[in-house]
């Protein structure tokens, strides 16, 4: 099984590379600088027409969605464990919460951020303001399931849809209302999961400095 | 293995609803009139905190997202063959399709149809401009992909992507452009899919006389 990442630091293809370190797989990880808009190259739109990225090469071949890749690795390396098994009791829990961060909260994301360039200028305040809402109600869900004592969303294990839900946390760190602050148990899951010796290769990894847990 | 599904006609569930009688399981269905506003019955409420439809009682236990509940049902029925085999060669597209349609295509849509209530009466118009701009796109990728030869959008034959990709194209018909019109492969696609069996007897459970093929 081969793997090559197309990634930008900090980006929707952050949970993949999080999940390929996490899961101790060789594969090879190729930067492409969103900020330089080397993701409109001819060469990487070959690969990825929508010129977004992750995209992750799976033995020669070109895949997109970040959400999709999560599950699609969870599948082809079941010993890493990082999805339930399929017939086994928190399976479903997991495709609920896997899809709801893929249709709720990931959509909601690109509104806030693209706004702008994705549609019309002038309605890019009122794109931002529901995703805003959006946003903060998906917040308001995270932190009412770990109130209930659940130190990982599904089945008291690291999953994909804990790699998927830091990411998108990850990104409303210079919103008006960031995850970490205002949603206690939301914020000591954050910090649990920033504290994973692969959160922190990862950020290594990408160069990234911000939202990383305090030294002790 | 037992399924209750609760149901609006031609919402969200529609897409389920058509899987179950495709797959030819039992399962009991039972009507939440949304028009009415029953999706806020306490009593739902209680099966479904969003208050959204569809919600699918497996063996008891309270399930949404109709993205995943296909997901689901695919795994726990895989004589049916609605999906591919993990580990196949159309795994991967499958995946991925799933998630485009449940991450570009089904947000949109609910931007669409509730920008007034989800988000502030005032953005709605431009809530629903970038909504448009997005159902198109969609539109486009998907007469693209079925001008190249494609019966189906996965691997040759009927898949959980067709089932919600048909169902999202359905609720394009009173759009300022419908999925019928100037997508000529899309609408032979579509005319496909309406002529299955599965599909006919859906409506004629959900009463929908709208968008069906025409008598021969
Ligand atoms: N649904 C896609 C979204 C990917 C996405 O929007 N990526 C952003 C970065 S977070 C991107 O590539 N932006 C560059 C652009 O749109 O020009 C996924 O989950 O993989
Ligand atoms: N992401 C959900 C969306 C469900 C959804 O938005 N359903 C709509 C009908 S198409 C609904 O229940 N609307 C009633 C309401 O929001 O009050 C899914 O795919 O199941």
């Amino acid at each position: 099984m081969s793997y090559v990442l197309y990634y930008s630091p900090g980006a929707a293809s952050m949970a993949v590379h999080w999940m390929l370190i996490e899961m101790g797989v060789p594969f090879e990880a190729r930067l492409v600088d969103i900020d330089a808009g080397q993701q409109r190259d001819p060469d990487y739109l070959r690969l990825n027409p929508a010129g977004r990225v992750p995209t992750l090469i799976v033995d020669g071949v070109a895949r997109h969605e970040s959400t999709a890749l999560l599950m699609l690795l969870a599948e082809r390396h079941p010993d890493a464990a990082l999805a339930p098994a399929p017939s086994s009791a928190d399976r479903a829990a997991w495709l609920e919460w896997m899809i709801y961060l893929a249709n709720t909260l990931l959509p909601a994301m690109r509104d806030w951020f693209y706004a702008d360039s994705d549609g019309d200028a002038a309605g890019a305040d009122a794109v931002r303001a529901l995703a805003r809402r959006r946003i903060e109600q998906a917040c308001e869900r995270l932190d009412a399931h770990c109130s209930e004592g659940h130190a990982y969303l599904v089945g008291g294990k690291l999953s994909t849809a804990d790699l998927l839900a830091v990411m998108l946390m990850r990104w409303t760190r210079n919103m008006p209302r960031p995850a970490t602050n205002g949603w206690p148990h939301l914020a000591s899951y954050i910090r649990r999961l920033r504290a994973l010796p692969s959160f922190i290769e990862l950020n290594a990894r990408e160069k990234l400095t911000e939202w990383v847990n305090e030294k002790e």
